[in-house]
């Protein structure tokens, strides 16, 4: 009962590249497409072309590694931002998370994941060796790590820790606590514990 | 707070044409983007060649405008199906439903619509008069309305039969009645008062 027949052939080709992304069905692919039927074929030709510039055209920045239009990023390239301290984050999403907080004025390297045996990603698939040699210019002295708390983001950020220890820099890590705005009876024991551990003078809590 | 900065023009020109799309926002079309971005090149062309192509060069059939590779399509040109009987359908999607059943074998006609005056569509916006025509060829013994069972669907039923009446044709429309595992007690009154008028042989209602 289940067996669909399409129409079109060119129909069933654009519903099945559609349900190869992430989250969509069929059902959805098929309401997409017949969406994109109805509109003018310049914006359908605009959309489709602009999938295809962006897959063939992006960059990589060679410094950090985030998503780019040109060899170096836009952050890379900012003379107002602080080039001594470098925030480890695992992908351009972050990046573009830290960035949206407005409270980071430093640079990024892109690890372009974290290391996960079970996935088969060992520390050679990462970006770690070369942020290891942004490390070395001498340069930086503060690194970040703002991987996950998972035990994948702890187990990359201690590999990271071991290959950095003994250079002249400051190794640090986001400070784990209630978030705000949640119930304390809400937030897991971890957490608060951390919390607890790191707590802050309360003065230098009420500064921006 | 809320205004995302992207690290690319290709990658943000990408997120705003995906996000154009019914049922994806912003977030959504990142995400959807940055799959892209992993996937290989090739993939990402024939995807973005998939969707120009559907929408340049998609035909509608000339006989019941559904879309088809070809200027007659694959229902109205299999000669194994019954040519007298005519079940008018609103879109595309219809006629895939009713095709799933797999228990109609007559042709099909697609109206693009139904009369709807708040959307500013009327009667001359449908294929209602190319309907017409099909049935004054006198070879149609019978129009099944098979529309939504709503104001509207109503509404253009009734334009249609109007149209119609007088012909050498039977008009008929689909048994509203209680679906097929319902719990009696949860069936609307309307549709529980159609289904007791409407009410069938018990024999003829077992046979396939």
């Amino acid at each position: 009962m289940n067996i669909e027949k399409y129409p079109s052939k060119l129909l069933e080709n654009a519903v099945n590249e559609f349900s190869k992304l992430p989250g969509i069905g069929r059902k959805s692919a098929l309401r997409l497409v017949l969406h994109l039927l109805r509109r003018d074929a310049s914006e359908v030709n605009t959309f489709g072309n602009s999938l295809i510039q962006l897959r063939n055209e992006i960059k990589h920045c060679m410094v950090c590694h985030n998503i780019s239009d040109t060899e170096i990023c836009q952050i890379c390239a900012n003379p107002a931002r602080n080039t001594s301290v470098i925030c480890v984050v695992e992908n351009i999403r972050d990046v573009m998370s830290v960035e949206n907080t407005q409270q980071y004025n430093g640079l990024y390297h892109v690890l372009g994941g974290i290391i996960s045996p079970m996935d088969g990603i060992g520390p050679s698939d990462l970006e770690i060796d070369s942020l290891v040699k942004r490390v070395e210019t001498g340069d930086v002295t503060e690194v970040i790590l703002a991987l996950s708390t998972t035990m994948e983001g702890d187990t990359t950020n201690f590999y990271i820790y071991r290959k950095l220890k003994g250079k002249e820099v400051k190794i640090t890590t986001l400070a784990r606590g209630v978030s705000v705005g949640d119930d304390l009876e809400y937030t897991d024991e971890i957490t608060l514990g951390r919390s607890l551990v790191n707590r802050v003078n309360y003065e230098s809590s009420l500064g921006k």
